[in-house]
């Protein structure tokens, strides 16, 4: 069975349980919107003219789709039932509507989770108009909680391939690690990252342009930014964010070098105080979080120990979900800000992959964050991978 | 100035000649849901948390993002004025919208254009709630025009790229029909061009799976469909669709090769007779576009020759515009189908790229249809680069 086949299945699993009888997806030329449930759906094929992907409680997996693209679609052996028109979608669509008589649609359209919003604000009027002389216009509802669950709730393929991404992403540090030297510039170091990459053959898990992100010393920008031309210099904290895309599913790992000074043997008191302090909050972070626990009261621990510790609170999220994208949706280990929308209220479930990312600056020396992928089993969470538990040093 | 710059000082020219106050692009977690103008404001970077990107016929440039992702927004010096928050975009939203007191505010809606269609049902909902106690939430309007203008008026730099997608194509297509050999499939022609995309370090202009498009004979399956098996014999027509992306900006080219049997020198006159109706209605629907040419009139004249000439209506648009995507919206050579919404009823403007691409079957030997590209100027249509005239040969 494809990755693609096993999803579709899971997500009819999925309608089964939270008890909703219809779910469609509903899209057009997507080589310029692309809702983001299509990887799971079509793979990386495109759909030109308007589509309907429409998953049933009962089992159901039909496609209404352009003539043109029912070849290409059938090939992928996801939909059951391929449905093909020349010139207007909005019949078929009725028609097959009205055929399953669904109580609940569920589109894809959700204030919190980005990747359950893939539905455009011009396709939903324009399925509504389609509906508007049916029973169906009045039943549509959100598709976040199937997305939330189907995103989440990682197979064994899926996790192997979080897992092979994490390995591949140590491997690069480790190789990076051997590769600095004082003088060199963050960019220098993004690019032979970059070209390590290559060599494992896998992608980025976010664009180029900031992945990896590379601090050295405390005039670095942090943030979602890129390499800069600051040279890394002994007394430098160096920083790093990064993660590959192994087939399709993605590693995201921060982790921390200090360059030694002359004479020194281990890093100044205020760096050491700072590492310490972000290992145990992802340490005390991760032995909280169980199946059923709000991710917000995970954020809040995290929170808590570098506030106790007398460090500004850090301005984002304690870890947010890896899959497809590095920035996967659902449930967030976050606070409850605006932001954030409803995310940080949902419960954990076994299966869902977490980042687990807090941060402070120590002054004088740079910025001070590590960021583990930990996956979430019956008996909590698990790291994948190795955390990184000391610093690493550099000769200056 | 780099391309963005140009773009965005061509955006608020639109604003100023269409009359509109304010052009709002809003959008969140771009790595999940990425609106298509992004890639002129903001390029390839991702925005994480609710961004709200302003422009106005003032020629302000305002962006308001996360505060850890104003760093990298100010690197691309477009934005004149950059405000960064920590938790809400909305107070900020709200405060500089009712300072700039707008008359319109346009948003990426459209029916028609799913380019200027980026913004998600429920962003929409988001937006409408931060505006609800404001005079603002009433002057939201389709930015379908605006978008319309600037991705189909194409600067020289932006028409430069094209030509040279259009000529690195033109340099492939010539290397592959130097390649193929009678008993070849489909796959294998495909692959050898994927290898020569490698060499030339360009892209594909849509996804790998389908781009080539390869048709060997009556049997291979047309439409937007990848290679396959099906093997190379003499006596058939081999129908291409391809197209690269060269910094960013596609070609979009069909090309038609025969396969001669034994003793033939030429085409059958059935081959012969496909190849020249669909060269005709090529050559008349170009001669008939100038600016202000409605898109469906143009589609309806290559339709005829076509009909005409005993051949059935092909089952898609004569052609679309061509940009930084190769279907890219507004102003359509399309009859007027539910599926095309209004486009086609839009007049052609100076600096629009278009494709011309009418196709038929030829039963007992496969498929014909060539595609061009041709830009808009005052004086009509040009070919970019040269047309496909006469049927190439293969020796079987």
């Amino acid at each position: 069975m494809t990755l693609m086949q096993e999803k579709v299945n899971q997500a009819i699993e999925i309608l089964k349980e939270q008890q909703t009888d219809l779910w469609l997806t509903f899209v057009r030329e997507t080589s310029g919107v692309r809702d983001p449930m299509l990887d799971f759906l079509i793979g990386p094929n495109d759909l030109t003219w308007p589509s309907a992907l429409i998953l049933t409680r009962n089992g159901e997996k039909i496609a209404i789709v352009g003539n043109l693209e029912k070849d290409a679609l059938s090939r992928t052996n996801v939909f059951d039932t391929l449905i093909g028109y020349d010139t207007a979608v909005s019949g078929p669509l009725r028609d097959t509507i009205t055929r399953l008589d669904p109580n609940q649609i569920a589109v894809n359209t959700s204030r919190n989770n980005v990747h359950a919003d893939g539905l455009t604000h011009a396709m939903y009027e324009i399925l509504c108009d389609y509906l508007k002389d049916t029973p169906y216009a009045d039943r549509l509802v959100s598709a976040e909680p199937i997305i939330n669950a189907m995103r989440g709730r990682k197979t064994q393929e899926e996790l192997e391939r979080i897992r092979k991404a994490v390995e591949i992403t140590d491997e690069i540090y480790k190789k990076t690690f051997d590769f600095i030297k004082v003088g060199m510039t963050e960019i220098q170091i993004g690019e032979y990252m970059h070209r390590l990459a290559q060599e494992y053959s896998v992608g980025l898990a976010w664009p180029a342009e900031n992945c990896p992100a590379v601090n050295s010393g405390p005039n670095s920008p942090v943030g979602h930014n890129g390499p800069t031309d600051i040279k890394v210099e002994p007394g430098h904290i160096i920083h790093f964010d990064f993660g590959v895309k192994y087939k399709d599913y993605c590693s995201d790992i921060q982790r921390l070098v200090y360059v030694l000074r002359d004479g020194e043997t281990e890093a100044p008191p205020e760096v050491q105080r700072g590492f310490i302090t972000i290992r145990t909050a992802i340490e005390k972070s991760r032995e909280a979080m169980k199946p059923g626990s709000i991710g917000n009261s995970i954020d809040v621990i995290a929170r808590e120990i570098l506030v106790d510790a007398g460090y500004p609170e850090y301005q984002h999220a304690l870890g947010h979900q890896l899959g497809r994208v590095a920035h996967d949706g659902g449930a967030l280990l976050g606070p409850l800000w605006e932001k954030y929308g409803d995310d940080p209220k949902l419960e954990l479930e076994v299966g869902q992959v977490f980042t687990i990312e807090p941060g402070l600056a120590v002054p004088n020396y740079g910025y001070v964050a590590l960021e583990e992928d930990v996956i979430m089993t019956e008996n909590g969470a698990e790291y994948i991978g190795e955390p990184q538990r000391e610093l690493i040093f550099i000769k200056g």
